[in-house]
């Protein structure tokens, strides 16, 4: 059994793209995971986690900017706090992601990074990681 | 091991989020599941799982709306059933979610609930929900 | 303890669903996996897992259709690779599918089938699948 770890992230602006991977290649590395699944859970209904690459950075504003042409800042929302766009955007990406664990190592894609998704930004966050240790 | 729990959930109209997390909170308790996972898991290709904020109403009024504009019902669709728009925003929400059980709770946000949404309603529905124990 | 199972994965288009169902079926005969879970990982920044229906292949289409309207492939993107419309689409479907495992079998709904989404083919491609034995 391995308990909960809480990750802190803070963004600097209203949309980011925040990319998590070291943390989470740290938490693997700590917790001597041979074998097994890490699950990435995203606790806030404006945000959300997304793999994607994480070589070149303009693959991350070309899909920042592409959300925000789908999903517009302003529009007809009823939701009065003014960040429907961004609890539309969690639902899109998604609150989580699972990633394998082999050899002790964090089985991602030559080019995947996994990222926090901030969509009402700037704030500090917390969010949770647990893992699936296998025998 | 625990089996397979079936939840059977009614809709009323077209486009529904249904809010299922009191029925997934009962299982956790009922199940006395101390520590691991729970996967809630739509079997139907014209509906999906999301989570997303549950206080304000308008929120979930919000994210139909907006798939309504983004994948309209009436379109230049080829399957012949006419509900394409359906089958589009199931995979755009997903199949599933994956929620962590720590102390015999749902780990969720604060604002956090989990939905069932409907694209092709109203209907009757069954969806899996399905543990993994840690020892 | 199970480990990871490579599918190849070859496509003939820039974009293409391309039904993996039958693989993966034989993967759990294959390994008499009882009980438990599939994740089918998709490693690729430019690809993508989902599941919908199998039965009348113009649901493909639309899908794949309507994604290309929504992000088309020529735009006004930063990243110099001319497959942004890909990236984005990746993130949009998800990484990953989880599915549950009961009796030696696949638990799809009836009409679900599990997709590989090419965003920038045609390419040959690697996917993973890794299964969490229950107990």
């Amino acid at each position: 059994m391995t308990s909960i770890k809480k990750l802190q992230i803070s963004s600097l602006k209203k949309q980011e793209l925040i990319d998590i991977t070291n943390q989470l290649k740290h938490i693997v590395k700590e917790e001597s995971i041979k074998q097994g699944f890490l699950l990435v859970y995203n606790p806030h209904t404006t945000a959300a986690i997304t793999i994607n690459e994480g070589a070149d950075p303009d693959v991350k504003k070309d899909i920042l900017n592409t959300l925000l042409a789908l999903v517009p800042n302003k529009g007809s929302y009823l939701h009065a706090e003014g960040n429907s766009d961004a609890h539309i955007k969690s639902s899109i990406l998604g609150s989580s992601e699972m990633v394998i664990i082999e050899d002790n190592e964090l089985i991602l894609g030559t080019w995947q990074h996994v990222f926090f998704f901030e969509g009402d930004g700037p704030r500090n966050r917390t969010i949770y990681v647990k893992i699936i240790k296998e025998l």
